[in-house]
């Protein structure tokens, strides 16, 4: 109890996912999270801020990895299929925490505060990735252009897959909204 | 003093922007807005819920527009070509209050409250944009990618609208954007 354990972070996200679907998100305490997981509330802490930043763990890594996509871009790419590179690198983050992803999508859904959350989170993906894309040597606009479509299709597909019962991949889900996208563009 | 006159929602908006200017948004009080401006807190609230929405002002009233430009866009028009419809009655709105538009701007930029708040009225257009196009015939997917294409594009366009030392029509930035994101679109 309280000493370092390999898992303890997994422990503690599935238990407060428990607990936010059973209760709810604003009537689950710290100390509920810790005990349903077998922790105390000090290792609580020693993994995450407050009880929100439980669901949103893994967002900076996400970043970090979509950002290296871009940076890893051919030179050849062009800014959307940069935006295709990072897609794909999310799609593997994704697949890593897929049984945790619906349950979690509809605890964001149930609290404005989260929701608020997630589009700050959503909104700094986009700032990093449109400046990995000017670092690439696209203007700000395009730069700019390019990184919120780049959210767009994460979100729109994102949406798809979490609930697919089909349970076909991020990227594949990924890929066709990009291509869906780009036809849309192409419809004078 | 406190009774109904016609200009007074201006009034209040052009004070709480002051103030807000000056002092820092956090720090001004609903008191000090009606102060400056010659009237009562209880004016105030007749006006505003609170000193957050006076600067959302207007917000439904646009979302109400732009939807209004996708149901009147003629039977012939894309997906983007909607969209386009509902950015230029977007720029008929935004060019009718210019003059508040920089310091509104900068004052959400400096507080994560305001900036959260803005990001969800931008999401809440999103949605009421893709039930418009739903009811314009496109599926769920493209719905969804067209309207936050267009949401994309607004942001954008504004960003570069309420700086622009040439003042440039905010129509004319958002078309621009528009064809910039379909010439992104259309290279392999």
């Amino acid at each position: 109890m309280g000493r370092w354990q390999p898992d303890a972070r997994e422990r503690l996200q599935l238990a407060a996912l428990a607990l936010y679907g059973e209760r709810g998100y604003e009537e689950t305490t710290v100390a509920e999270i810790a005990e349903r997981a077998g922790l105390t509330k000090r290792t609580f802490f020693r993994y995450f801020a407050d009880k929100r930043e439980v669901l949103f763990w893994g967002s900076e890594l996400l970043e970090q990895q979509m950002v290296a996509a871009i940076e890893a871009a051919p030179a050849s790419a062009s800014a959307l299929g940069m935006i295709g590179e990072a897609l794909d690198a999310a799609a593997v983050r994704f697949e890593e925490v897929r049984e945790f992803a619906g349950p979690r999508h509809r605890i964001i859904a149930s609290s404005r505060e989260l929701r608020e959350r997630e589009l700050i989170k959503a909104a700094s993906l986009a700032a990093a990735m449109a400046r990995a894309l000017r670092a690439r040597g696209l203007d700000e606009t395009a730069a700019s252009l390019a990184a919120l479509t780049g959210t767009t299709v994460m979100h729109v597909a994102f949406e798809q897959w979490v609930d697919d019962p089909g349970r076909r991949s991020f990227e594949q889900i990924a890929r066709d909204a990009l291509a869906q996208l780009r036809e849309l563009a192409s419809t004078a």
